[in-house]
C-alpha cells in the first residue's frame, strides 16, 4: 500500500476546532500522511514517518477540499445571450429554466455527460472534491432518469429536481405534473439518486406541492432538501426545518420565524443547514442574503456554487467565498468553513470537509501562505495542487 | 522564420469596429497568422495560407490580450491580517501603505524580482499580456531607482510613484519630499521610467504639489497618469486633462464637470482615458464608480486591477470584467473592450489591445465560445492558452 505525505505545509486548515486554532482548527509545522485514500496522520512535521511519495506544499496553506452542495450540472446549451439582455435591464423570472429544458432533451447522452465531466473537471481544478449535481432540466421520466445516471457517474451526490419547473407540456395543469413527479419520475429516478429537491418559490412550487413530494420522496429513502425564499419570501425554510431536510438553499428572503427555525434546528446533528449561492445573487444582480443575521443567531451557514447556465454559471467555490466575505460579511474564517465543513453537513457527510485521521484524503494546495489569501486574492486561481481520494490530480 | 496558424476560433474579437461585427470587431470562420510575434494575416479559415504550426482554438473565443495599465507590484510582505480587519469593518484610508513601505525597503533584489515575477506570470495565466507596473513602495532615492530597474526587467510599462504617500520620515514636511521628488529622486528613476504618476488624494499629494511633479516628469520626458478621486472629489480628474496625461485612474468620486471634461478630451487620439478599478472598490467595500455614467457621456473607459497587496490585491482581468458588467453596469462587450483596447489607450499603444495585421500576437484563447462568457462565467480560470509575442506560454 502506496503512502504519501504532504510537507512543507505553511498553515493546515483541519476543520477540528482546537484551543488557539479557531474554529477551522488552524495548524502550523505539521505534516499529513496519506494512505489508501485517507487521512492517516497529522502531527509535527518533525515527527513525520517515512513515505513512498512526498508533496512539497512549499509553505501554501492545505485545505479540505471545498464541498458544493448545490450544482446542476446535467444540461445543454448555454444562455449567454440571456445573461447579457439581463445585464441590459431584464429582471430574473427563471423562465429561461424552460429553454435549457428543449436543449437538454434534445440532446445525446453523450453530450450531457460531456458537459457534467467537463464542469466537474472544471471545479476540481479550483479545489471542488465534493460536489453535489442535481437533475432538472429533464423534467420527463426518461430525461429524469437518465440525468441521473450521468450524474451517478461522477458523484454519489445526486439529487432528484423533477420539480424545478412545471415544464411547458403541463403549464395550467400543476397538480399534474405534481401527480407525475411524485408517481413513475420518483420511481425512475430513486436508483440513481441520495437526495430529493424541489424549487419551492411563486412561480414553481408551492408549499403543499412541495410537501406531497418531499414525503413521498423521504419515504422512498432519499434525503430532503429544498430551494427556498429565493426570489421572495415563502414558506420553504419552515418547511425544509419542519420535515428535517438537511439543507435549505439561498435563503435570501427570510423572516424572524425562519432564522429562528433553522437557529434551534442547528443545535442537532442532523439539523437543517441554511446554504447561501451568492453566485446566484452576483449573476442575477439581486440583494445578497443576509449571512451575518444567519450566524450571529447561530444558523449552520454552507457557501455552494448553484452552477446553472441560467442564473449561476460559476463553478468557483473561492469566487463565492470572496464573495461572501465582501457581500455577505462572513468572516474570511467563516466562509472558508462554510466551503467545506459546511458543505459537508448540508450533505450529511462526516468523512469530507474536515481533515483529521480517518477523513479521505481530499484536501487542495494554495499559491499562498493562509485560507486568508481566497478572500484577500479574489478571482485570482490560487489553488496549485488538488488531492482527491488521495490521488494528486497532477498539475491543475 | 517559423509562423503559426491559429484556426478552429468560435469568435475573433479584433477591437477593429466592423459593420455588423461592433466596437469589438467580432468575426467568426476566420483564423489567423502569426511571424516573428506579429500578426501577419487576418482571413477566413478556408483560405489560411500554410504555417510550420498550429494552434487549434478548439471553438473557443479568441481575443487581444489583456492590456493591465494600472499594477503596483514591486514590494515585499503581504496585508492579508489588514485585510480581514477591514473585512470585520475598519475603513480603509490608505495608512496601510506605510506597512509596505517597511517590509520593501528591507527586502533584498531578488526578493522583490521573485514578487514581481511571480505576479506578472499570474497574470499571464490569465490572459494579461501587456502590465504596467509602477514603482512607489521604495521613497527612498535608491529604492524607487531599484524599484524600476526590478521593473523594467519585465515591461516596457514603467511608472515612477515616488508620490504614493509621503514617507514616515518626511511626516509634517510633504514640501520638503515633494522638492525630494521632483529633483534627485526624479533624476535617478527616470532611466528605468516611462510613465509619471501621482497619488493626488487628501491625505497624499493636493493639486499642487501633483502639478509639480506631473510639470517636471513631463519637461523629463515621462508620460503622465495620475491616481484621481478615489476616496472622494479632488482636483485630481481636471488637473490630468489639463496636463494632458494618458489616463487618470479610479475616478470613482466625479463632478459633472469632471465628466465634461474627461469627454471633451476623448474626441482626440492623445485623450485621458478614465480607467476604472473594481479590484479596489471589491475589497476595500467601497461604492464602485458609475461606469454607464461615462460611457453615455462618451468617455474613454479602461479597466485595470490595481493590483497592489493593501487595496486589491487580484491579478485577474477576468475579474475585473465580471464586477464591471455586475457593479458599473457596462455591456459584456463595453468591459471586455475597456479591459483589452482600453487599456492600450491608457498607455497610448497602438501595437496592442487589437488584433489586426502589425499588431503584437499577443492573444488568449478562452475554454468557451464568445467573450460574454468572461462575465457570464465570474471566477472560472477560462484562459485555455496565451500567446505573448506569439510565443505560447505553454498549457496554463
Ligand atoms: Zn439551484
Ligand atoms: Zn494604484
Amino acid at each position: 500500500m502506496s503512502s504519501l505525505l504532504v510537507d512543507d505545509i505553511g498553515e493546515l486548515v483541519t476543520n477540528v476546532p482546537t484551543p488557539g486554532g479557531g474554529p477551522l482548527g488552524l495548524r502550523r509545522d505539521v505534516a499529513l500522511l496519506v494512505e489508501a485514500g485517507r487521512v492517516v496522520w497529522i502531527g509535527p512535521a518533525r515527527y513525520a514517518p517515512a513515505a513512498d511519495r512526498r508533496i512539497d506544499a512549499g509553505g501554501g496553506a492545505v485545505l479540505p477540499g471545498f464541498v458544493d452542495s448545490h450544482a446542476h450540472l446535467v444540461f445543454a446549451g448555454d444562455r449567454a445571450a440571456e445573461f447579457a439582455a439581463r445585464m441590459a435591464g431584464e429582471p430574473y423570472t427563471g423562465g429561461g429554466i424552460r429553454t435549457t429544458v428543449g436543449a437538454t432533451r434534445a440532446a445525446s447522452d453523450d453530450d450531457l455527460r460531456d458537459t457534467v465531466r467537463r464542469l466537474r473537471d472544471e471545479a476540481m481544478r479550483q479545489g471542488t472534491t465534493t460536489m453535489e449535481i442535481k437533475s432538472g432540466y429533464g423534467l420527463t421520466v426518461a430525461d429524469e432518469a437518465r440525468s441521473l445516471r450521468i450524474a451517478a457517474e461522477v458523484t454519489a451526490e445526486t439529487t432528484f429536481l423533477g420539480a424545478h419547473v412545471v415544464p411547458a407540456e403541463y403549464a395550467g395543469r400543476p397538480d399534474d405534473y405534481v401527480g407525475l413527479v411524485c408517481g413513475p419520475m420518483l420511481t425512475a429516478a430513486t436508483p440513481y439518486a441520495r437526495w430529493v429537491d424541489v424549487f419551492c418559490e411563486r412561480g414553481a412550487f408551492d408549499a403543499d406541492h412541495a410537501r406531497a413530494i418531499l414525503t413521498v420522496g423521504q419515504a422512498a429513502g432519499l434525503g430532503l432538501r429544498l430551494h427556498a425564499n429565493q426570489l421572495g419570501p415563502g414558506p420553504g425554510v419552515l418547511l425544509g426545518v419542519e420535515l428535517g431536510a438537511a439543507s435549505v438553499d439561498h435563503c435570501t428572503h427570510l423572516s424572524d420565524a425562519d432564522v429562528d427555525a433553522l437557529a434551534g434546528s442547528a443545535t442537532t446533528d442532523d439539523g437543517t443547514v441554511a446554504t447561501l449561492l451568492p453566485g446566484a445573487e452576483f449573476s442575477t444582480r439581486s440583494p445578497y442574503p443576509d449571512a451575518r443575521r444567519l450566524l450571529d443567531a447561530g444558523v449552520t451557514v454552507a457557501l455552494a456554487t448553484d452552477c446553472n447556465p441560467g442564473s449561476s454559471y460559476t463553478s468557483s467555490m473561492p469566487f463565492c467565498v470572496a464573495l461572501a466575505v465582501r457581500e455577505m460579511r462572513m468572516t474570511p474564517a467563516e466562509a472558508v468553513w462554510a466551503a467545506t465543513a459546511g458543505g459537508a453537513r448540508a450533505l450529511r457527510r462526516t468523512d469530507v470537509g474536515v481533515l483529521r485521521p480517518g477523513a479521505r484524503a481530499d484536501l487542495m494546495i494554495l499559491d499562498a501562505p493562509s485560507h486568508l489569501h481566497l478572500a484577500y486574492r479574489p478571482g485570482v486561481p490560487l489553488i496549485r495542487q488538488v488531492l482527491h481520494n488521495g490521488v494528486p490530480q497532477c498539475r491543475l
